[in-house]
C-alpha cells in the first residue's frame, strides 16, 4: 500500500549490494533489478534516483547506472552536536514559558506500522474506501484551470468557503462565506485556533479523554490542558463551569459529535448549558467537528453543530474534508463570527500565508460532483459493517474488555481493560502478535481513568482483517493472564 | 490576473443588482451576463455559485438561476460578540506572555492590489515566468501515481529529501536525505524553526533591516526580536557576538544570499566569525536561504549554504521551492543535522502532520525535468533585465532616492529617502497615483535607521510597467515637495 516503503526498501538492499561492484562499474539494467527484486519500475527508478541523490550512485540517461566515487557515506565529516542537547534543554528562565513537544501519541496512529500488523489503531479510511480516481481527476482539472497558480484569496477560495458554510451553520443558517477561513486540514485549524485564542502559559479546558493531538497541540503553544470529565453524553456542563471559575480558561476544546476516543455525543440537554458555560466565563468553545461525515449508516439525523446555535460568537468551529477523502486532502475550514476571525485569520498567514489553490479548487470540485453524497453513504454503510464486526469478535474473543459504548459514527472503539491491567504491556505484547492497538494513556491530560485501549475499524479493508487482528489481540491478552473467553 | 478579484468583483455587483428581481424571478442567462459584465463564462459561474452558497440566487441546472426569497442576509441573526474584544485582549498575566499577531508587513505584499495599480511590491514572480504548463502536467501525473494519495513518510518523500540534501550542501557534501525534513514553503518552514528552537518570551536576533515574515513569526510566537545592524556584506560579526552575549540569545535569522530587502550578501570574511559568534554563545544559526533560485544574470558563482560549512550543526537550513515556481507550490525544506532535527519534526507533525504528498511528487518531477535549469536561466536573465530597467528609471526619474545597493540576486532595490521624508505618506501618495511600494518601517525590528521604500521589480509583466510605475512614484514625491530629477 506504501510506495513509499517498497522504494525505501530496495534503496536498503542496493546500498549494501553496492559494495560488489567497483567504483565506475555499471550496475545491472532497470529490468534485471525489476526482475531480481520483483519490483515495480517505478520503484527501482525512485530507488536508483535516491542513491544518486546521495551521491552513491551516478545515472547518465540512456547509458544506465554506476557506483559512484565513494559519496557522502565515504566524504562525510561527522558533526560534534552534543552541544545542540543542552541548547535545546537550556529553556527556562523566569521570564519564558516552558512548552514540550511530544508527537508520540500523534505518530502512534501516523506512523505506517511493519507490514504483515493488523492495524486497528488507523486514523484514515482504507484506500478502498478514499475516492482516489475522483481525487486524481479533480487535482489534474484545478491545476489547468486559469488563474489555478495566482495567489488565492488569503481567506480562501469564496465558493469554497460558502460550501463550508451552508455545511457548518445549515442552508440559510448564521455562517456566510465571510465567517469561514479555509485551513491546511484538522491538524493545522486546531493549532491556529489554539495558538489564536491563548497566550503561551494560560489555561486550556479540555475533554477527559481526549484527542492526543489537541493535547500535543496545546503544549507546544506552551498552555497547559486542565480536563473536564466527559461521560458517553459528552461534557459534563456543572464540570465545565467548576473548571473555568477555577482555572480562569477563556478557551474549552471539544468534540461534541462522535468524540475521539469514547464516540460520545452531546446530549441536546447539555448543549446549552455548554454554551452558557463558556458565555458566562467570556471563554471560546472550539468545536472540533471531525467526525460528521463519518457518522454510521445507523446514525440517524445528526445533531446541529454548536456553531448553528451560537448567537453571541461563543463557537470557533473547525472541521475537514481529509478523514472522508484522503489524507493528503489537506483542506479544513474555522469559522467564527466577530473580531475572533481577524485574530484567527492573522495567525493563520503569518505561520503559513494560504492553503494552496489547486487544493481548494480539487476539494470543491469534489464536494460539489454528483457522486459527493454517494461517497458519503457508501462510507457510511461500510464503516456500520465493520463497527459492528469489529464489536461481535472483541464480545466473543475478549469478553473482558469493555466497550464503553457503541459510536454512530467515527472511526474507533474505546476498551476499558480490568482493573490492574497494564495497556502498555496489552499494546506491546499485541503487537508483538502482529496487531496494532492504541494504549489509552495519551489520551489523558492527567491521571488517566484506569487502563484502556482505542481500536479502529476504520482502516481494515475486510472484516477477516478485523477478526484476525482481534484473535492476535486475544492471545496477547491471555499471555498476560487477563481473562479471555 | 487574480481570477479570485474578478469574481469577487462580479458578486459584489450582482448582489446589489439582485434588488431589481423579484424572488423567484430569473435572473439573465450566463451568456448575457459574460456580455454584460465583460468577464470569462468561469467567473460568472463561480459569481453565481457564490451566491447561491450564500442563499441569495437558486440554481437550477439547465434553467438557469431565480433571485432566492430572502437568504442569510434577511434571516440571519445579528451577533452580540462584542464581548469577544474583552476575551482577545485579557491576555496579560504573570505566568503569561504576550504574543501579538500582526500580519500587515506580510499583507502588504501579499494582497492583491486594485485593478490598474503598477505593483511593485510583490514577492513572486509575475504569471508569465511561472511554469503553469509544466506545474500543470507534474500535478496530474502525480495525483494518478499508484499510493499518491497514501500517507506519505512523514518527513516528506525520500527522493525529494535527497535533491534538497544536494542542493543545499552540495555534490558529496554534508548532508543526506535523513537531514532534511519536508515543510509546507518557507514560511512554514521558519514558523516551525523559531516555535522549535525558542521558548515563548525567549529573545531572537535578527538582522536589521529584516524580512517583516520573521519578526511577525517571531511576535505571534511570542518571542523577542532583538535586532543586529547589517550592512551591504550581511551583520556585522563582532555585534552579533556582542548581542548573544548581551541577551542570551539562542537563535539568529539571518539570510546570507541576496538579503531582503536589502540585497546584501554575508562577506566570505565574515562567514566564519558569524558561524564561531553563534557556537560559542551555544546558539543556532537559521539560514533563510529563500533567494538562491533568484540569482540574476550576472551574480556569478554563488557563496556555498552555511550549512555547507557547518561542522557542528549549528546550521538550521531553510529554503522553498514557492518563489522560483508559483506561490501555490508550497514546498520547501528544513536542513539540519544532530538532535535538533527530531525537535523540528516534532513541531511540524504537531502542527500540520505532513506535506500533502502529490505537491511533493509534483515538485519532485518539476525538479528532476530537463526543463528546469533552463527555467532557472531564463528567470536569472529576466529578472537582470527588469532589475536594470527598475534602477535605470529611478536614477533617472528619481535620483533623490538612494539606491543602496544593486542585488544580484532576489526581487527587491532597497530605496534610501531623504532624511526627514515621510515614507508612509510617500506610499499612500503612491498607491493614489496608481503604484504600490512597501514603506520600510516593517522591515525594521526596532527603531529604523532613516526613511526607506523596498520597490520590485519581479511582479511586473514588462519593463514598461517599471517604467510607468516610477513616473507614477515621481508624481507621488512631488506633491510632497520631495527633490525630482
Amino acid at each position: 500500500m506504501n510506495n513509499g516503503s517498497s522504494v525505501a526498501g530496495l534503496v536498503e538492499t542496493l546500498r549494501q549490494d553496492l559494495d560488489k561492484y567497483a567504483v565506475g562499474e555499471r550496475l545491472p539494467a532497470s529490468r534485471a533489478l525489476v526482475n531480481r527484486y520483483r519490483v515495480s519500475p517505478v520503484t527501482v527508478t525512485r530507488a536508483l534516483a535516491q542513491l544518486a541523490a546521495e551521491g552513491l550512485v551516478v545515472t547518465r540517461p540512456g547509458a544506465g547506472s554506476y557506483r559512484a566515487a565513494g559519496g557522502p557515506a565515504a566524504v562525510r565529516r561527522q558533526a560534534d552536536t552534543s552541544w545542540q542537547q543542552v541548547a535545546l534543554s537550556a529553556e527556562h528562565s523566569p521570564d519564558q514559558v516552558p512548552r514540550t513537544v511530544d508527537a508520540s501519541g500523534l505518530l502512534a496512529t501516523l506512523a505506517a506500522p511493519p507490514a504483515g500488523v493488523v492495524q486497528l489503531h488507523g486514523g484514515y479510511l482504507p484506500t478502498s474506501l478514499q475516492p482516489e480516481r475522483a481525487l486524481a481527476s479533480a487535482l489534474a482539472r484545478a491545476g489547468r484551470r486559469p488563474g489555478a497558480w495566482n495567489v488565492p484569496p488569503l481567506e480562501g477560495v469564496a465558493e469554497l468557503r460558502g460550501w463550508f458554510a451552508r455545511e457548518i451553520g445549515g442552508p440559510g443558517g448564521p455562517l456566510t462565506a465571510s465567517d469561514v477561513l479555509i485551513t491546511a486540514g484538522g491538524q493545522s485549524a486546531l493549532t491556529t485556533a489554539l495558538r489564536a485564542l491563548a497566550p503561551p502559559g494560560a489555561p486550556v479546558l479540555v475533554e477527559s479523554p481526549t484527542y492526543p493531538g489537541v493535547l500535543a497541540v496545546a503544549r507546544a503553544a506552551g498552555l497547559r490542558p486542565v480536563p473536564v470529565p466527559a461521560d458517553a453524553d459528552g461534557v459534563r456542563p456543572e464540570l465545565l463551569a467548576e473548571a473555568f471559575r477555577a482555572t480562569g480558561a477563556r478557551v474549552f476544546v471539544c468534540q461534541p459529535l462522535f468524540q475521539n476516543p469514547t464516540g460520545g455525543v452531546l446530549a441536546d440537554d447539555r448543549r446549552p448549558a455548554v454554551l452558557a458555560a463558556a458565555r458566562s466565563a467570556g471563554a471560546f468553545v472550539v468545536e472540533d467537528d471531525f467526525a460528521r461525515r463519518m457518522a454510521h449508516e445507523d446514525a440517524g439525523p445528526l445533531p446541529r453543530t454548536l456553531a448553528a446555535d451560537d448567537t453571541e460568537g461563543v463557537v470557533v468551529h473547525l472541521c475537514s474534508l481529509t478523514k472522508i477523502t484522503s489524507p493528503n486532502l489537506r483542506v479544513g475550514a474555522l469559522a467564527a463570527r466577530g473580531p475572533v476571525l481577524d485574530r484567527l485569520r492573522g495567525n493563520q498567514i503569518v505561520d503559513s500565508f494560504f492553503v494552496p489553490r489547486p487544493l481548494q479548487e480539487a476539494a470543491l470540485e469534489l464536494v460539489g460532483a454528483p457522486a459527493w453524497p454517494r461517497h458519503i453513504r457508501t462510507v457510511a454503510a461500510e464503516l456500520r459493517v465493520r463497527r459492528d464486526a469489529l464489536v461481535a469478535a472483541l464480545r466473543r474473543e475478549l469478553p473482558s474488555l469493555t466497550i464503553e459504548q457503541v459510536p454512530r459514527g467515527g472511526f474507533h472503539l474505546w476498551l476499558r481493560l480490568p482493573d490492574g491491567a497494564d495497556e502498555q504491556a496489552v499494546a506491546a505484547a499485541a503487537l508483538r502478535e502482529g496487531v496494532a492497538v492504541a494504549p489509552g494513556r495519551p489520551y489523558f491530560a492527567a491521571e488517566p481513568q484506569g487502563p484502556h485501549l482505542r481500536v479502529s475499524f476504520a482502516l481494515a479493508e475486510h472484516t477477516a482483517e478485523l477478526d484476525e487482528g482481534v484473535r492476535r489481540l486475544r492471545t496477547a491478552c491471555a499471555q498476560l493472564g487477563l481473562p479471555t473467553a
